[in-house]
Formats: structure tokens, sequence, C-alpha cells
């Protein structure tokens, strides 16, 4: 049996699986890519929607955020990465939802990839502006939803390392995280202590401060 | 136990679990809005996100398709309506995460909500025009990956329900989906045999042509 293996970005919302497979204790190989300018031409065929991350899993190639923590999630059941109970899996699946096409795509995208949404250069302020203004509600949004220093019941699921990466490029965003999100802050810096998410920051080579 | 109850609007992505609901045979009961025109302000209370489907599941609250999906199918687990093996459990979620974030939100958004990625409705032309094209770009890969009447295995899961929903989309955005998409339109009129579909479609008081 190959090892599985991860392609990810350094900073990247592939950050978020590499916390996962960290956490759950799978032996893995990573291939690094730089996708910051946009996904390389030259690894289309392993993503035609030229996305990372992207998992290998002998023969099957994984695409998409939330499935490829429900199959890390499948490859350490006993971690419960995906939550404990029912009600709580369904939680892990409605973040992760909002975070990957609302949070991410709408409104980092809008910020960071204009031009998934206009084909016009002249029309890109105004979808950077909107796209700022979205990542400040879904932050919002995040602060009033959080009660603890985990988003879902009282551990580390799939949700906690999305919200690491999210929090990660609000500071990039140049918002002031720590002052305006204490409780997403607080789930932060614990987040941080874990072996699994210095590990996956210090291959990735990016810097983290909360 | 009151039963559940499943917030749609005709026609929306509600119609996805709407279908999946009747094919988990659950009982349930439905309040049916009219978001066509935006979500109506006065249920905002009920998600602060401002979108159908909701689902109440006694005193719990659950937004997002791929996680009412998932409720559903917690709650009829011999149905197998995220799929059969861990694998298929996998492509369901990789599918529902991109046709709910990349084909509903990115592509049909740009076209019908364009407003969501700009404040400047004179940005709104290109907006709409990209969006249409992301459609047909998604569309296309579909129809490539479709391998017979099923998106995942051989049985009918969430994935199909989803599928039905954006095809007749396709359809109301006045693109030729059967000319173009024959393998597509094929999963469409198997969907539409189904009792569940049938009665949905009845229920919601739409038109679905192929």
């Amino acid at each position: 049996m190959t090892k599985p293996i991860l392609w990810i970005s350094p900073g990247a919302c592939s950050l978020a699986p590499h916390i996962l497979i960290r956490e759950a204790e799978i032996d893995f190989e990573t291939v690094v890519i730089n996708a910051k300018a946009g996904f390389p031409q030259e690894y289309r065929h392993m993503n035609p929607k030229a996305r990372v991350p992207i998992f290998q899993l002998g023969d099957e190639t994984i695409t998409e955020v939330p499935a490829i923590m429900t199959a890390i999630s499948q490859m350490s059941p006993n971690k419960h990465l995906l939550g404990k109970t029912n009600l709580e899996i369904v939680r892990t699946y409605e973040w992760c939802n909002w975070l990957s096409g609302t949070v991410h795509a709408q409104a980092f995208g809008g910020v960071r990839r204009s031009h998934r949404f206009s084909d016009d250069p002249q029309t890109y302020n105004a979808i950077k502006a909107k796209g700022r203004k979205t990542i400040e509600e879904s932050l919002e949004f995040i602060e009033e939803k959080l009660k603890g220093s985990h988003a879902v019941g009282d551990t580390f699921t799939a949700v906690d390392a999305f919200l690491l990466v999210i929090y990660r490029w609000g500071n990039d965003t140049g918002i002031d995280m720590k002052g305006k999100y204490p409780k997403y802050a607080n789930l932060v810096v614990e987040g941080l202590k874990r072996d699994s998410v210095k590990a996956a920051i210090e291959v990735e080579g990016i810097k983290f401060e909360v």
C-alpha cells in the first residue's frame, strides 16, 4: 500500500487538511506546489478544477476540502475528526460548506481571485471591496457562534483546522483579528499549541501570528 | 418527537434535500417561503446567513445543503443516500461541495445574485457574463464525469438530487441542456421517474422539463 499524498500550496486552504492528516497520525507524503499566483498549468491534469488541495489515495484522486477531510477522518475513525455524535458531524459539514463556499470562495476569493467573478479588470476594485465586506461579516458571524476553544463539540475537529487557516488569512488581509474577535483568537491560541498545527506550519514554511 | 421541518423556496437548491428527504421516506413537514427575489427579512432569525434550505430537527436548526443531506441520511441509514462505501461517501461530499460552492454560489450566483459580488450595479453585466461562462464550463465538467444514470456508485444519492436542481437551472438560463449534455440529460430522465422527485416537484409547484 503506497502512502497517501497530499498536494498543498503553503498557507492555502490545503493547510486545513494538512493539519488534519497530522492530527490523524497517518503516514503520508506531501507534494508542495506554489498556487499563490494561480494553480500551475503543468499540474492541471491532477485536478481540472485547478485547485489545491489534492489528495491521492492509491489510484483515487480526491479534491475539495470537506471531501479530503472526510477521507482523512475515515482513515483514523477513533479520532472523531468530524465530531463524535451524529449532530456534531452535521455541524462539521455545515461549518465546512460555509467556510469553503462563502468565506473562502466568495469572500476571500473576491479579494484575491477577482478574475473568477469577472473578465473585466475595471470591475475588480468593486469586487474586492465587496469581498472585504463579506469577509468582515463572516468573521463577526464566526465570533458570535464560537463558545469555547473548539467550534464543534469539545475536541479538535476539521472545523478548527479550517478556522485556523481563515484566521491567518484575516491577518494577511490587514484585519485586527485579535482585537476584534477575541473568542476566535482564543480558539487559534489553543490550536497553535497542538503538535499537528506546529508541524504543518513548519513544513509549509509560513508565519502564523495570533 | 415533533416532525422535522424543511424550509424550502420553490425551485431553489432546497429542492435537493426536499427530494432526498422523500427518498429517505422520513415523515416531515415543509415551510414554503419565496426567496426568489431574496431571502425574506422576516425569516432572518431562522438563518442569519439568509438562505434556504433550513432544516429544523427538534430544537436544532441546520443550514447548508450538504449538512442537511447528512442529517437526512443519518435518519435513514439503510438507504445509503450519501453512498454505500467509504469512497462513495467521499465522492458525494466532493460533488456536493463543488456543486454548492462553485456551481451554485459562484457560477449561478454570479448570474442571479450579482449583488453578492459587488455593490456597484455597473459591474453586474461583467459578473453575469463570467457567471454564465463558469456555468457552461461546469456543465461540461459534469458531462465528462458522468458514467451512467447515477453520479456516485450505482444507486440514487444526494448528488443525483443536487444534479437535478442544477440541470433545471441550466434550462432556465436558456442553455440547450438536452442537446449539449446527453449523459447529464439521461441521469435527469432517470431521476424524474422516481416517486420522490415527482412528489417534490408537485409540492413545489414547479415545471421540470428535460
